[in-house]
């Protein structure tokens, strides 16, 4: 009973701080929304705005990031006391208490959000490159994601919060600028722009690149993050805005953080969250050097060593979480819950045991260089006595109770040395916690942890050649080796990851050193297997592009690898028809067609002839056996049911041609006219013959699913006897309006809408999108897919017939080298 | 007589250190290419070599740097004592002679290869943009621009080397993987890798980019730099390439540096050549900041204010050149010389005749906290005491009597004051004359020339602040800010600029408000004019593709732009119909077409049809005068002349189509066949009807003129009573052994090969380029064209028939303005 009403005294009050930040931002927010959005009316499509929304989200993290340090500085002054007294049990159960109370909170944030599990960079680099995820950024994964952060670091367990800021950001970048959310839906503002999918993913990389630019401080680092993982084209305009935002972001969290912390209003004195304090010699010490040209070699040998234990964590990390999703998903959700706490209760009470074992070091004097802690704090302040007499400390401890942050600064620039005992068993436990814990179920980045294990790796490196072989080197810079080995080792970035190390330790002579290590892990790592991120990626089944092709690959053309069962449309189709279409197919996107009849002379009749033709593709796979479900019942509750049965038939009057000038007009203008054969009759068949499914549609555009779906809803279509100017027309407004989410076709009723009215869907479709020659290479495919963040790229031969189309799926790298495979086997 | 003599015993051995330096380099180069070779041999396409490469190319512009300086520095000191003694106006004509033989030296340097003179970065910018200029990466041009920097900076002008080394380096990494120079033809390698333009492109960007990453001590902006001036779509791979490149040149040139200046080989002290010095407030000033959120209003407007002074530069820069292109340029080559030399002695005239004007202040105490310059030399060992009793120094001959790194360091760090009087005429002399300086015909950058002015100005700022509102400012900062207002409103670069000045800083703190600075002064310069390498590419009528096209283009399609009168090739054609092709016309490529005909069936049969078709442009433009009387002279040496009037015809014979399965099997192989119809009869005519002009061709692929020149002089065809399989085929090494120089087809003697035998194109061309459709928005056709790096785009219609073709010339700002307003009043 030693300091417990003191600890509740203090709990009361963290909650109420945390309770109290996080509420202040949203009403910030609401009021200056009033404001900005007058101001927004002018300026369209700035995407400046970014700056301030990221702004906003920042403070979100700021705050959480002080709240939670704040909360694990408290307990671990609680148990320093307690230890003194003796009372250590007590201790450790008051300790466990606390830390699952707050995983508990984080874990059932989880379960309310699945989505907000993990570190998000995953999701965030799917989202980036073009895959979807339900969910990733909404306004609940946000507060979920945010909150659950907050408890699961309070909570003691080895994770970190830069990942889940990062996605935070990304969250704030996609979601703000649209002013709606699913969550608060009744508020709704007039804010119709940057209602594309292109827009959002601007802001989405502008706001990830924001994010990590306020977790490091390194806005250049951030901006290249969202370059490295998001870009297909260097956009220079984009990145000028990113980098300017990432800039705010940086420098509003700088602004506030030292109004908050140090009461020094207006000035900028602190970094990023995470900063690496001041690499420096003693001043003077003239033979010190932070690294010579000898040091690069071992540099080189810790970033092999790193890349080594990076893999061996992502192998762990693997199949833990294939163990996961085979035994613990499908079970109960509180099993998850109940996992969770077990590691918490696994953590706390291995790193009190640990301390116990720690040695006592002499405490070095200070001396006048000793570095400072995030601006004011001095460095010795973190050190722990647990168990020590006066003048000594011990290491252990110092290492397990203090935030990581703080253990990371220890590690950079304490003078005192760690003995190469507590080194080891430090990195093993760390090593063997942090694995095990990412993939819990509550928000866990992964940075932090790697970087403390990497940098206890590399003090071990520095200990054992200052001690042992009596080299004169830097022990800081060996332990920020060792970290940028292993998390180069675990994630495998390379530009980006160097930058943001450079810009943390706010020392441009790292540069070389640091790209080094990190290139060597990276080689090292890529020997065994993927990135944490992209084994995670892979696990969750993301098709991801990659960022080029294997020369390898360009034995494949285009025909080799496209989809040859189409589902098209006409220009000209009746309502009964698309509805069909509609429903029984799951495509984003149909090619808009006409029939190619062997006579040319045929096509220039114009002669407006409509046809209902469905073309079922009878082989394809429905993804989601609900989407089926609902489909059946939607096809009975349509009035005309018997939908493939109708036949429309004209026939074609043939007009006689005219000579001359006439016919060169004419020829003239079919060369330039985008449609030349627009109308053709047809009579679609129940069967289709293998001739017929192999006749020759020339190709005219590409419409998608949800353009239709709104054409259906809106009413726009013409009758049979009239002609198609007088369809209704609708505004670009009017056909983005229900952007991100477009209403289902399941959802709707049609019943107002007569089957046999006809929609000319030529106004609406892309007329000219990006096309490829069957004769391809895939490099080039795959170039203009990628580069152009292209959904759907149809295959169209010499004559303007298409024969084919390439989605995502279709150049992944696992179906590339299935079709290789079978390209081998028929050659 | 007081000090000739000591001055000629320093010249001759400057002179000696400047071969000396300049010697070394080249026969290391030699030594170690032949081990490098061996290596190479191993891993083909390794863009690491290019660090390699880049490191030898920084040896010299390192040994450049500090020869440069320390004459400099001599003949200062020279005139220091002088002055003491009295015998000024013989320091004055000493000053002049050495100075103007310099100058002239490096004038005489610039007539060998006109292609050296200026800063390089507008030939930089537009090589990386895709626009070839003759000679701006050959060798010659690089020894000439090494040297004549050299002369140029020690002859006093107001010049950088900052834009001559980023030149310098990107022609070392155009030139020395290529393993071939017309400097030096007898020396040839079998060294087949690289050969292509794309390659070559790669690597002059990565050699661009260690230039700046050298120049500045800043890697990642000189990646970013490449990537800003370059690159048109983000190729990760490469950027971390260019990356690691810069990183190593960076760190070679600090290694030598720290060794040769300082003699501590193995420690990395020193950044880039160019480097700002420490920032930092004196250790015990608890109430100094470098810059508050106060601070930053003044930086807008100082932003604004040098947007306005770059703008007024740059504009009377582009009247300077204007003029001298018109009254200049035409004249002798001498007059060049006489006009550098006439810049000369002004500038030397000038920065004597100020010295004397300037004020004596006193000498403030040397703190602790004097910061330091490169690294060890104090800061008050540039100041200048001219005139001056002791304890006090002349403050314009301080900043006038310095090597320009010097005086900016002075404007940055000198506690002591300047007077406000002094700053004014410093600025306004120094502005005045480095306009006039740039386009002077010797190597002249631009970089530290504007920084040092904006110093200036910066510094003024920062006098009325302090001393006249007496506010608590730091101003180093101001002098910074200044710097980066000016330097942006001239060169108006956004993102590499802030990256370089920032990591020039070494101080992440200074991001933000050299960010804005560089933003604002962006934005008012823009209202006004372009940026001044810009202007520099406008006058030499380069067709620079900006980064997009504006919003109001889209009111444009492909049809609207694309060149109509296209000049094409048969897939089988006579070797006289190519040859007459080829010299007729300037175009790199030509498109193989095929004649449409109106019944599809005839394209079936597959009758192998022979015609020497001319389509000529009767219209086009030949831009040289001189091509086109080569071109008429080869025309008769022709042995059959009369190549218009031959004809070839032969008549189809048409087989009966068969049924069923046959007919299926047929649909099937058309639909994936690269060329249904390739092989159609065509009766050429002399005169082309109006009709036959636009008849439908079927587009089938590309072949460039360099292929097809490459083609005929291998003797590639075959004859009339063959078939086409028995034509030699050409290895890849074959076609690109000429590589960058091919053949011109006005030089070749062909009359060896029959002018009746045929040439079959179609295994040599490109069968499926990109292609856009003739309805396609210009943003879209721009983006395709840019990102993709294409120069050659051809517009295809529906059907497959080509309507047009899009080059670079098409897609400018200029012609595209053009085409606009003729749209509006055609509406």
């Amino acid at each position: 009973m030693c300091c417990t009403l003191s600890n509740q005294q203090r709990c009361h009050q963290c909650m109420f701080i945390v309770l109290h930040h996080m509420m202040r931002p949203l009403i910030v927010g609401l009021v200056a929304r009033a404001d900005l959005l007058n101001w927004l009316r002018h300026c369209h499509r700035l995407l400046y705005i970014l700056c301030y929304m990221c702004i906003l989200g920042l403070l979100f993290v700021l705050l959480d990031f002080s709240c939670s340090i704040r909360n694990v500085a408290l307990f671990q002054l609680a148990i320093e006391k307690c230890s003194d007294k003796g009372c250590l049990s007590l201790s450790l159960l008051e300790l466990l208490a606390f830390n699952m109370t707050f995983v508990f909170i984080a874990s059932v944030l989880v379960l309310i959000e699945p989505v907000a599990a993990g570190s998000g960079i995953p999701e965030i680099k799917s989202y980036l490159n073009g895959v979807k995820i339900p969910g990733i950024v909404r306004l609940r994964t946000f507060l979920c994601k945010a909150a659950g952060v907050l408890f699961s670091v309070a909570g003691g367990l080895f994770v970190g919060k830069e990942g889940p800021m990062i996605h935070s950001g990304a969250i704030v970048g996609a979601g703000l600028p649209q002013f709606q959310s699913i969550t608060f839906r009744k508020i709704k503002f007039d804010f119709p722009y940057f209602r594309s999918d292109r827009d959002k993913r601007d802001f989405v990389s502008a706001g990830a690149a924001a994010g990590v630019a306020a977790a490091f401080g390194a806005p250049i680092g951030g901006t290249l993050f969202s370059l490295e993982e998001g870009s297909s084209f260097w956009n220079q305009a984009l990145t000028w805005k990113v980098l300017f935002c990432s800039m705010s972001a940086t420098f509003t969290l700088n602004f506030f953080r030292s109004g908050i912390n140090f009461s020094k209003w207006g000035s900028f004195q602190l970094p990023g969250l995470l900063n690496f304090g001041e690499f420096k010699c003693p001043d003077g010490d003239k033979n010190c050097h932070l690294w010579t040209a000898v040091d690069l070699a071992f540099f080189v040998l810790m970033g092999v060593v790193g890349g080594l234990l990076g893999a061996l964590f992502n192998c762990m990390n693997k199949y833990l979480a294939k163990y996961r999703i085979r035994h613990i998903h499908p079970k109960a959700k509180f099993i998850r819950v109940l996992e969770s706490l077990l590691v918490t209760m696994v953590t706390t009470i291995v790193i009190f045991a640990a301390s116990m074992l720690g040695e006592c070091r002499d405490l070095s004097t200070p001396t006048a260089h000793n570095t400072t802690l995030a601006g004011s704090e001095d460095i010795n302040s973190t050190i722990r006595q647990f168990f020590c007499s006066n003048k000594t400390y011990n290491d252990m401890a110092t290492l397990f109770f203090n935030p990581q942050e703080a253990a990371i600064h220890q590690l950079f620039h304490q003078d005192g040395t760690f003995s190469p005992v507590t080194l080891s068993v430090f990195f093993f436990l760390y090593f063997l916690l942090a694995c095990w814990t990412y993939g819990v179920s509550v928000p866990s980045g992964l940075f932090v942890p790697s970087l403390l294990c990497g940098a206890a790796f590399g003090r071990l490196v520095a200990n054992v050649l200052k001690v042992k072989l009596g080299m004169d080197i830097y022990s800081g810079t060996f332990a920020l080796i060792g970290a940028a080995a292993f998390l180069g080792g675990v994630v495998r970035m390379t530009i980006s990851l160097t930058v943001i190390l450079i810009e943390s330790t706010n020392e441009i002579t790292y540069g070389l050193p640091i790209m080094i290590t990190l290139m060597v892990a990276k080689w090292t790592g890529d020997f065994f297997n993927k990135g944490i991120y992209d084994i995670h990626i892979q696990l969750r089944g993301v098709p991801l592009l990659e960022w080029e092709t294997e020369v390898e690959m360009d034995r494949l053309t285009a025909s080799d690898i496209m989809e040859t069962n189409l589902t098209y449309v006409y220009p000209h189709t009746r309502v009964q028809s698309l509805v069909s279409i509609l429903r029984t197919t799951v495509y984003h996107a149909f090619p808009v067609v006409t029939e190619n009849r062997q006579n040319e002379r045929d096509f220039m009749k114009g002669n407006i002839l409509i046809s209902n033709n469905i073309h079922f593709k009878k082989s394809s796979v429905v993804s989601r056996a609900g989407e089926q479900r609902r489909r059946c019942q939607s096809m009975k509750s349509y009035p005309s049911s018997e939908l493939r049965n109708v036949c429309d038939e004209q026939s074609a009057a043939v007009e006689p041609s005219e000579e001359g000038e006439d016919l060169l007009q004419q020829m003239l203008e079919r060369r330039h006219a985008p449609y030349p054969n627009l109308y053709p009759d047809q009579s679609p068949s129940e069967e289709w013959t293998m001739e017929e499914r192999f006749r020759p549609l020339t190709f005219h555009g590409l419409i998608l699913r949800s353009q239709l779906v709104n054409l259906l809803i809106r009413g726009v279509c013409y009758a049979e006897n009239q002609s198609s100017t007088n369809q209704p027309r609708l505004s670009y407004a009017e056909m983005t309006e229900d952007y991100p989410r477009y209403p289902d076709i399941h959802d709707l009723d049609l019943t107002l809408l007569s089957p046999r009215m006809i929609v000319d869907v030529t106004p609406y479709m892309n007329p000219c999108p990006y096309t490829v020659s069957p004769s391809a290479r895939i490099s080039q495919v795959f170039n203009l897919f990628r580069t152009m963040g292209l959904r759907h790229l149809p295959v169209v031969n010499a004559v303007g017939e298409i024969v084919g189309i390439i989605t995502r799926h279709n150049l992944t790298h696992e179906f590339l080298v299935a079709k290789l495979r079978q390209h081998y086997i028929t050659i």
